[in-house]
């Protein structure tokens, strides 16, 4: 296990940013006098490919060697890492392949298509999906991406948190949804260089609280194929991120079905920001837990804005 | 007809600063390549009260006499006028009256209420509106404030393209929508002193195209109650708004009420932006019209995010 350092997000910084949006920093009035507290919200669902995942996509593909480039690069993900991976690879000019569940939406798959991915289809179990997954690299000799467990990965997400704190001064704390924990460990590296007095919270849907529990018992707790609205956020913790997770947040919060979709509206109908469930997550917890932000000047990870607009959940 | 001056633009800047936002302008490679230009969308969905209206409505409250002021403002609107109106009178603290239709959408109510205003409902027909507006001010002495065919709100929405041409250089156009030409009007007088050879398009829905034919008549030709989706565009020109179309507008270009939800959905889609379908109408009209601006760079006025999340037009 390789745990990234400051030093590599100094490295990600520089290699991703002529990649990525230097995206901006949105707040509402009318949400902070709810909230009780100024909330700054930092808009990932402008970035490129509609995703924070694009820092650390690009960071992996554009670290690689012009060798390792040659043979492309590979993951699985039937969300905004297969997108994200396909966008960077595109700037590259270098192969992808996504395998992903046939069962996937038409409109995932599009998605890696539109940026010049490939994409090939498994059955939807974890043994199919390794299997054909080992089947793709066998053949291309493809570079592996995992969508979070990756120090390459972790580094190029901690931009987002680097970015943030410079773009909002005297910070109390950050928010972010945690799925397999990416952002958050992205936002632990970054932060605890360049601020550490900032708290970490990560944010989590009820439904799928396998990093609330992880945190509770000291020890990852992975669930067996969770339900919630918000589908970013179903993966379970791995090695490298529940080592940040364990040591340096300071706690997990967690949300209903029903006030994660009720913060999404919120955010739409206020913030005319379109974004995704897992995006909303933060700020229905905040909502949830006023006492723990009262008064304080709060960062809240906007991870993403790729959302089914025909299928949208409070219709 | 008291014509509003550049020099009326320069006070309404100073006169609103406090009570509005400076908008961002976002783009979005995708859109560009499909359009064939460079397009720059100045984003007053994220305006205060969330619409460009806020300006106008601003530079009207906050230019009155403390006496005038007193008496508060009135105005007869069931869309962004009313509610902005009643955003900027509550910034003064003073009473503000709008005038609407029982019929009018509950969600419009809540918005004038919202920001503290008064709502005094009338019958839906021109008759009782203009009955129920004259006993609002015979009782009030409140001042009127007219949607559009004001000169205070001429030199308010005027800052809006103003703002555009300090933040993207070089621009050869901008296009709008129209409805009773206030924006279009202020996007006018800004521009033929600070950017006289940046061409001026309106954009309009062919089922409301009263404009469209205004200017290729040469006279104001109103329509009885059009039927569109972008329902802020169904009111007609007036003299002072004719006046600016007539001699400073390029063309009046249109499109379908298909084409322009194609157009909010992609810009919602691509761009992540809660936008109204008024809002999408430049978009529209752009894509059916990509001879027009071929390679040009184009300033794109998105006037609005008030929009009924619970009956959007696609669904």
């Amino acid at each position: 296990m390789k745990i990234p350092e400051f030093s590599d997000v100094e490295a990600a910084e520089a290699r991703i940013r002529p990649h990525i949006h230097r995206t901006p920093v949105m707040s509402s009035t009318f949400i902070n006098e709810l909230a009780g507290a100024q909330l700054f919200f930092k808009c990932e669902n402008f970035q490129k490919a509609g995703a924070f995942k694009a820092r650390g996509a690009s960071n992996a593909v554009f670290g690689l060697s012009d060798d390792e480039a040659g043979r492309g690069v590979a993951t699985h993900s039937s969300g905004n890492h297969g997108t994200c991976l396909s966008y960077a690879a595109g700037r590259r000019r270098i192969p992808c392949t996504v395998v992903m569940p046939h069962t996937a939406p038409q409109a995932k798959k599009d998605a890696v298509k539109g940026y010049g991915g490939r994409v090939v289809e498994c059955e939807p179990s974890t043994s199919s999906r390794e299997a054909v997954f080992a089947e793709v690299v066998a053949q291309t000799g493809a570079e592996f991406v995992h969508p979070y467990n990756d120090p390459r990965v972790i580094a190029g997400q901690a931009t987002c948190a680097a970015e943030l704190v410079s773009q909002v001064a005297e910070l109390d704390a950050i928010v972010a949804p945690i799925g397999g924990g990416g952002m958050v460990s992205g936002s632990c590296l970054a932060l605890s260089t360049l601020a550490p007095h900032v708290k970490i919270y990560a944010a989590e849907p009820e439904q799928a609280d396998d990093a609330f529990r992880s945190f509770k018992a000291g020890h990852i707790i992975a669930d067996d194929a969770p339900q919630t609205v918000a589908d970013g956020l179903k993966v379970p913790l791995k090695d490298l991120t529940w080592h940040f997770v364990k040591n340096n947040v300071t706690d997990i919060l967690t949300a209903s079905e029903d006030e994660i979709v009720g913060a999404m509206k919120l955010i739409w109908k206020r913030m005319k920001l379109v974004m995704e469930p897992s995006s909303a997550v933060p700020l229905a917890a905040i909502l949830k837990s006023p006492e723990v932000f009262a008064g304080k000047r709060v960062g809240v990870i906007v991870t993403g804005g790729n959302v089914d607009l025909d299928k949208l959940p409070w219709n």
